[in-house]
């Protein structure tokens, strides 16, 4: 089931039924600028190339009852999130509800062929559990910068072996679907967008507190990726001059003082040197600490926990606010395997952008954590390749 | 002549007459999408209205010679930019050259009667002088956030008087024709696009560094105000924590440590206290010290003045650092009043973008200084009225 949309006006109708589920004509019509005989004539298209079908009496509007029109119910998307930490993979049907999500811990660092391998034998594991029978388009998230045309990583600096692996052409031929690869980042604050906190928001951002620390641009309602793909990369936006040294080679950048690789190592060094006895037993358990191990003991009341969530969200607040000047969003989303630190978190980076920032732009700003946790990217995945299915072809 | 545009097709064609200028219907055929007599009907339909000409023969393409079309001769646009310290008129002829350009120093702090009083003189001087009998749109920038649909500036920290003022309707009124409003800094990005450094670039910054700083945002060939119309503040980002108090009650910000009001106070402050002697003599002769006098000394191998200079623009390259690696532009544009200081400041900002963004955001990056001075301003507000006029009605 490889059709695509004709045109322009069925593109428009399958993207309506994907967003509003199974609508009546009457009201597809409300919504598309054409004529009564023209959308039916559309609609007929769509009826024979097998994307759409009829699904039951629409109620009544007073006259002749019609049928309702609905996406075809064995479209099936797969959306994988590739994190710096594990893999994330979810079916999908059209309207893009998830049928069936698999979650794996992993590190990137192996490699695209390890990792792809990993994610082939997940999707069919959701194949074999009957969820679907094949895929008709899969969305792919990789944790660095993406070449979007042509769905190839781009130096990405915590991924060594992936750059310019052929993403996009590898996984095809292995689904046998059309795949889109694009920033992970990117595809939580499409996933946000869709079924989250920023349905309906038109210019936002969505920042990812995971291992690192990246950002989701949404203009007018797409995504924008910048001239090579690398918008959004704020983990290197410098927060102190001649301050830490980071991974990148440069000093004083975001990541080198918060994400979640610096606060584990934070973490561990406060356990060391007896600043936390809540950490430091934790330390002496596990052997190393995570984030969630910070989050614990915050939970538990470890101020010295609290202190490292608390300056975490003032520099990571600092770089917000900046942009927050610059962009004048109408919403930041956070997001990203840290939002377990909550709302002391949340609380540190809002302080600390309403009040550097101008009012103006922080007059009607919301700043919210994300709604779809480790949903976010998988949903955003299916998004974007069922984006370029609903495109005319 | 206030007719408009019927549809898409006539706004397109009016669009590519003003940016290609005199064109046979041939040239035009190639750039629209439209079938041959669907051209010809509506080429026909631009004559009609009068925003269109024939005007002689086109060049022979093989079979019979057509005539060019041009948008109408008699069309005039007035583009008006008002600075903290000087304001700008100009009249334009429909491809938006400049027929006629005033400048007059004046205190954007005396309010919006006083400087609309002035416009208005300014309008009529150029009116008499012969080069427009009256004008069919006038685009205004001004110094501060703009609510760009209603065209009213809200809460301009350098404008007291002037937030809610009603900018489009006074000034409507008085001119007798359509009147767009918008930022300063947007309207010099709109200039550097039609007719200067980014022509044909897509997604770029214009840093306007004059008595304050600011930074315009044109993503996909459009302006990007934001939420409020505030987006490209960036003159309050923060560049030191703790650091210099700054006039808009926080500390630290870019504006505390350069711009033109920045650089001025420096300046004096370095002559005061025996650091310059170029500097001291400047500010003994005139009282005060201005840019202009740092980029006079600086010509004439003053340390103290290249060394206020280099400090500034580091400060400035700090921010644009950050910016670059969040929206990964594909060109930055330097302008504005202090661009007197030339290649000093733009060597300094270079060095600290290249240094600090990540190699991905700033491997194919120009950073450049405008091209049009102090036009950029008015033909960027002559733009932004035709853009409205060459929309569909």
């Amino acid at each position: 089931m490889t059709a695509r949309p004709a045109n322009a006006h069925q593109a428009r109708l399958l993207r309506l039924l994907r967003d509003g589920g199974p609508s009546s004509r009457a009201q597809l019509g409300d919504l598309v600028e054409l004529s009564r005989s023209k959308l039916a004539v559309e609609i007929d298209r769509l009826l024979e190339t097998g994307l759409v079908v009829a699904d039951g009496l629409a109620a009544s509007r007073g006259g002749r009852r019609s049928h309702n029109i609905r996406l075809a119910p064995a479209l099936r998307f797969l959306g994988v999130d590739i994190g710096a930490t594990s893999v994330d993979v979810a079916v999908t049907n059209a309207e893009l509800e998830i049928l069936g999500h698999l979650t794996h811990p992993m590190d990137v660092r192996e490699g695209p062929v390890a990792i792809f391998e990993q994610v082939l034998a997940m999707a069919a594991k959701l194949r074999a559990s009957g969820v679907a029978e094949g895929f008709d388009g899969a969305g792919i998230g990789v944790p660095g910068p993406v070449r979007f045309p042509e769905g190839v990583p781009v130096s990405p600096p915590i991924m060594p072996g992936w750059d310019g692996f052929p993403v996009r052409e590898a996984l095809s031929q292995e689904l046998g679907c059309p795949v889109m690869v694009d920033n992970d980042v990117n595809l939580m604050a499409l996933g946000e967008q869709h079924a989250g906190v920023a349905r309906s928001v038109r210019d936002f951002l969505c920042v990812k507190i995971g291992t690192g620390i990246g950002c989701g641009i949404v203009v007018g309602g797409d995504v924008y990726r910048g001239t090579n793909g690398s918008a959004g990369d704020i983990g290197h936006i410098q927060v102190e001059v001649d301050g830490r040294q980071c991974a990148c080679g440069n000093r004083g950048c975001l990541e080198a003082y918060f994400g979640g690789a610096a606060l584990a190592r934070d973490a561990e060094h406060a356990a060391r040197e007896g600043r936390s006895a809540e950490l430091a037993q934790r330390l002496e358990d596990e052997g190393k600490l995570s984030a969630s191990d910070v989050a614990a003991a915050a939970t538990a009341g470890d101020t010295c926990a609290l202190e490292l969530i608390r300056e975490g969200g003032t520099r990571t607040g600092q770089v917000i606010a900046g942009l927050v000047s610059f962009f004048n969003p109408g919403l930041v989303v956070i997001g990203g395997g840290v939002t377990g630190l909550g709302h002391n978190l949340l609380a540190s980076i809002r302080t600390q952008v309403y009040r550097q920032s101008l009012p103006l732009a922080t007059g009607n700003l919301p700043i919210v954590l994300g709604e779809l946790g480790p949903t976010a990217g998988v949903i955003g995945a299916a998004r974007l390749t069922s984006d370029h299915m609903f495109s005319p072809a």
